[in-house]
């Protein structure tokens, strides 16, 4: 599947400011792997599918993570979690795309793991950094990825979880783990 | 065994500093008890004695941790939290206390855990705000504390995980799990 054509799948499903938010995670992800070294068609095809399942009503999610046999721990974590594990299902058994490390790098990119790869964290990292994207302290982490993408993304899972904290909300266990591992 | 016999066996393994904050964590945790309605004798036995292994050195606490197949995790974590654990299995075992639920605010309190109960809130939340302690936040939480404990525990709670965080320092996952059930 060539990028054009991917892009082609995923604007079907998910149009407007979601579709333009994938482009800017595609260019964002590409520069990083470019810098560290990382497969730039597996790169391209992560970035472009991450979000395919955003758009999915809460209900749908639910049902896929039930049927699919997904972790089933997210549901008792909020809905915004859900949507990474659905769409690397659908995109593995819809799309034909079984390289295991572009379906993590989909999977994990809303609650992060232990023992990410350097795909997982690029994607992970683009989604949090990419351009459209405006909130304190992203300046720090956005400078932090042009020299060191391990302490930026440990800069970002530690922000992602102050701030749930402040929200008095759940943080998913992967979330802890994938922190807990980034500063061992 | 009463107030005085526990002080006493306790000062002689945790003088001067220690031995203060401890009556000052009894002091706190009594007035808790008083508030929220736990019972008394418990609260005393378990704020005397919760600090009772914190001047072990971490070659010791580790000894025990290991010899009485306490939670090994604990290893893999800051040696600050095992004083907790190792003091509740030397307190159950050499001074004679099976109360299970005293037991249990001693291990607890450096960590945490989901379904803590009364007593192991109290002994945690009044080793936090005692009033030797200083630290930003603390004044909201000492206020939130004379109101609704849950409240009060899950700010500490929270504010220990970002404190860590700010510190690039490993979570231990009973701590999370105790913020994710408070905040549930």
């Amino acid at each position: 599947m060539d990028r054009e054509e991917a892009l082609q799948i995923v604007k079907q499903r998910i149009s407007g400011p979601r579709f333009d938010h994938t482009v800017r995670v595609l260019k964002t992800a590409l520069d990083l792997a470019v810098q560290y070294g990382a497969d730039e068609k597996k790169t391209e095809i992560a970035a472009i599918f991450h979000d395919y399942a955003k758009l999915q009503p809460i209900s749908e999610l639910k049902k896929v993570i039930l049927e699919k046999k997904l972790d089933s721990r997210l549901l008792d974590y909020h809905s915004e979690l859900w949507h990474g594990p659905v769409a690397a299902s659908i995109v593995q058994e819809e799309m034909g795309v079984h390289d295991k490390d572009v379906i993590n790098a989909i999977r994990y990119h809303t609650t992060g793991r232990a023992g990410m790869s350097l795909l997982e964290k690029i994607i992970y990292l683009a989604d949090y950094i990419e351009p459209g994207r405006q909130f304190p302290g992203l300046d720090e982490v956005r400078a932090l990825a042009k020299t060191d993408l391990d302490l930026a993304l440990t800069k970002a899972i530690g922000n992602t979880m102050k701030f749930l904290i402040d929200q008095s909300a759940q943080i998913f266990p992967d979330t802890l783990e994938a922190y807990n591992d980034m500063v061992k």
